[in-house]
């Protein structure tokens, strides 16, 4: 077996490790990225990207339809091969060769294979053993975690990559699971023209968020025609021949449908990576310390970055981990303190819901003194140019006794880049009385936040 | 004459005067609010909002045209009536009776009569005296600065008013000055039919921001097929008999016009305001402290807030001043901090312009030791799904001794809600090392915040 080696060896190419692989080559060390897929991981290509992709035209196409002097323009619907054409575009037709003139021209080493450790920095590629000189960092995401339901393996259910890259809309889609997934995909296919049931066990949708934000995105769910089923267990799934599957419930009459997407969850990639190797147990997520280094692994050598180490399963968080494992790696400081279940978040249904902190439920739960002011998101003058009646609310949660923003909830139509705002408030704990000095512009949407702090008597 | 007392006179009824009755009233003060014209002021009627109105659909419609799926959907132009129609809505057909039940529930009383102060706490409108126990604030705003070029005033030119309120779009229009309200008002007729001229003096167009702004929106204009012409002195002006007008220039051939718009500029509501009886000179801003008093003027009761202090002439700014005035008047200590040349402010146009804080010249000028950071707006995943090739620049300016951002201007469509974080940032002087832990979600434009940092060296 060939050898060789390399200061960091990165496994996993999806944002997280080639963010990783890129900001360690730029500190002047020599990287291999190993990944047998496609460089760009799953957002690129089954995920973040292709939804968004597939969700922004009707969602544009609404507020045409809502602003006088457009919708008289807007003469037809929404044309769903050039839509599935640009979502093709997007996700480059599942080619990744546009990625590689970016690691190329920093010099990263690409090796096409499995990657699985084999002991202390040390990894196995396909024929090759790679040495790591400095350290290996292990970025190898997640796969849909598909739920011990009797038939449901046999029925070979769509996960987030078939229902993202669908080439033909289906006629009848059932979604098992009301996350961010189920929502994003339900929204989308049911708008492109299919039947969509959507089955979530618990009692409301995207429950980690706020209440009133399940509410609404429920609502405009069904709006759209969905038919959202809240405690609704899946008990036992069955494909006829070639044909249609039947979801059988605990309560209710059976779904059937065409295809069946599973989206209650992810499974960290780590069942085949070797772990045992190091001492650690396969198909877990691998625990990190805040500088993403492995936990009870000796030497300071192996980092797990990315929803493989489970503390947020976020692109951006990945990201975000990956900057901090780099600067570590390369001598520097840096700890993540900001990833977590208290992260900036967003689901990209019409309303959108981005979130950055506690909901009041999670600060409450976390032991702080809170209080919440709640306001219509588009109740102002900016917003009136956007149509009318569009719903939405935000949320503030502020800790009374550090008088600071520990948790803002935006719901409404385009509400995502609302969020940056508050996650600087929150990161950076700037005070309320600070805050009143933050003017928004007249007549933006974002004097929602005016509103907010007067709300609360400031 | 009859004489009524009340806690606190406000003369003038715009956004500042309104916001700071209600605010008082809401403190238990018995007001009175002295307004002549609309409830509501020029903003509401015949600038911000019916500026707006004419914009928005123009922006909306051309990024339907840039969404695939959505493009094919959009069969016809503009429908320039429904446009106007639903200005004419924005504006309440100006009628003003949709805002008395909000004074009403306040407890305000509406004094429909021009107000002159008559000395100290007095002010006379039409045939009463009113006296004030508590305070007078002036909030009377400004309007259209008529240069004292020949012939102009007789030309009858447009100001803000007419050009934001016309009933039919005008064939050939020109307009005197590039700043906020030449370049908004260019794009907009223009998008609806009109032939616009724009005539600036200086170099550039929109001068008090970053000067890549000023070429973007200067190419935006020319790219819908708008006259912009700089270094333009207008030396002239004549009406022929009911018929067109001709702006001579210092260079070049002359203009020739349907109509003519004047907005170069705003001249304090202070002529006919009685300034004399209380020491101040008529026709100029009324200097205040930064509690909003009136200096040089004893007894601290005159308080003048809004464009007639000439400090920010902006709605969200002339608002925050009227959250100290009220503060100050209801006993509290509140002091204005972040108004003047540096507040956040946007331009409507398409690319939009939002700013805060300091551009690189302005720091310059004020001995900062300054660096600059740029990105494209628009070169990020998230903006992927809003079109092609959108042009955009933002720029960080870092003051690189305190380690804070002290300025931020985004150049992009739609950008005008991404000022906010930057001036949560800027007033909140969080350090960039804590907002190197605020991560912007994936996928959204706000990530431009990652490129900027990651541009920084961070």
């Amino acid at each position: 077996m060939s050898e060789r080696s390399f200061d960091v060896i990165v496994i996993g190419a999806g944002p997280a490790g080639e963010a990783c692989a890129g900001r360690l080559a730029g500190g002047g060390l020599r990287v291999v990225l190993v990944e047998p897929e496609l460089v760009g991981g799953e957002c690129a290509f089954w995920a973040c990207m292709p939804s968004k992709a597939l969700l922004r035209p009707a969602e544009l196409l609404a507020e045409a339809r809502r602003v006088p002097g457009v919708t008289e323009a807007v003469r037809a619907e929404l044309d769903v091969p050039a839509v599935l054409a640009r979502r093709d575009e997007v996700i480059h037709d599942l080619d990744d060769s546009g990625q590689l003139p970016w690691l190329e021209k920093r010099g990263i080493e690409l090796v096409r294979e499995h990657g699985r450790l084999a002991g202390e920095r040390r990894v196995r590629a396909g024929d090759e053993l790679l040495v790591a000189e400095r350290a290996v960092v292990v970025a190898t995401g997640s796969g849909a975690l598909i739920p011990p339901i009797e038939g449901l393996r046999e029925a070979e259910p769509w996960t987030n990559r078939e229902v993202t890259t669908a080439e033909v809309v289906p006629s009848r889609l059932a979604i098992l699971g009301g996350g961010v997934v189920g929502v994003e995909m339900a929204q989308a296919w049911r708008r492109l023209g299919a039947q969509v049931t959507l089955l979530e066990a618990m009692d409301r949708l995207i429950p980690r968020e706020e209440r009133f934000a399940s509410e609404q995105v429920a609502e405009s769910l069904r709006e759209v025609g969905v038919d959202v089923r809240l405690g609704a267990k899946a008990m036992d799934v069955r494909r006829a021949d070639g044909g249609e599957v039947t979801i059988s419930l605990g309560e209710g009459p059976p779904v059937v449908a065409d295809e069946l997407v599973v989206a209650i969850g992810r499974s960290p990639h780590t069942d085949d990576l070797g772990l045992d190797t190091v001492g650690l147990e396969p198909g877990e997520s691998i625990e990190v310390d805040d500088h993403m280094r492995a936990s009870g692994v000796e030497g300071d050598w192996l980092y797990a970055i990315g929803d493989v180490n489970g503390r947020s399963l976020l692109t951006h968080m990945g990201k975000y981990q990956s900057r901090v494992a780099a600067t570590v790696i390369l001598g520097g400081d840096a700890k993540a303190t900001e990833d977590g279940a208290l992260s900036p978040r967003v689901i990209f249904t019409d309303p959108q819901v981005a979130a950055v902190g506690h909901t009041v439920e999670s600060a409450r739960t976390a032991g702080l003194n809170v209080r919440t002011v709640d306001r219509d998101t588009s109740g102002n003058a900016g917003a009136s140019f956007y149509g009318r009646n569009v719903p939405g609310v935000t949320r503030l949660v502020v800790d009374e006794d550090r008088r600071v923003i520990v948790g803002a909830t935006f719901s409404g139509f385009e509400v995502a880049d609302f969020l940056h705002a508050a996650t600087i408030a929150v990161v950076g704990e700037v005070p309320l009385e600070r805050l009143w000095h933050a003017v928004p512009s007249f007549p933006t949407r974002s004097e929602v936040w005016l509103d907010l702090l007067e709300e609360y008597g400031l």
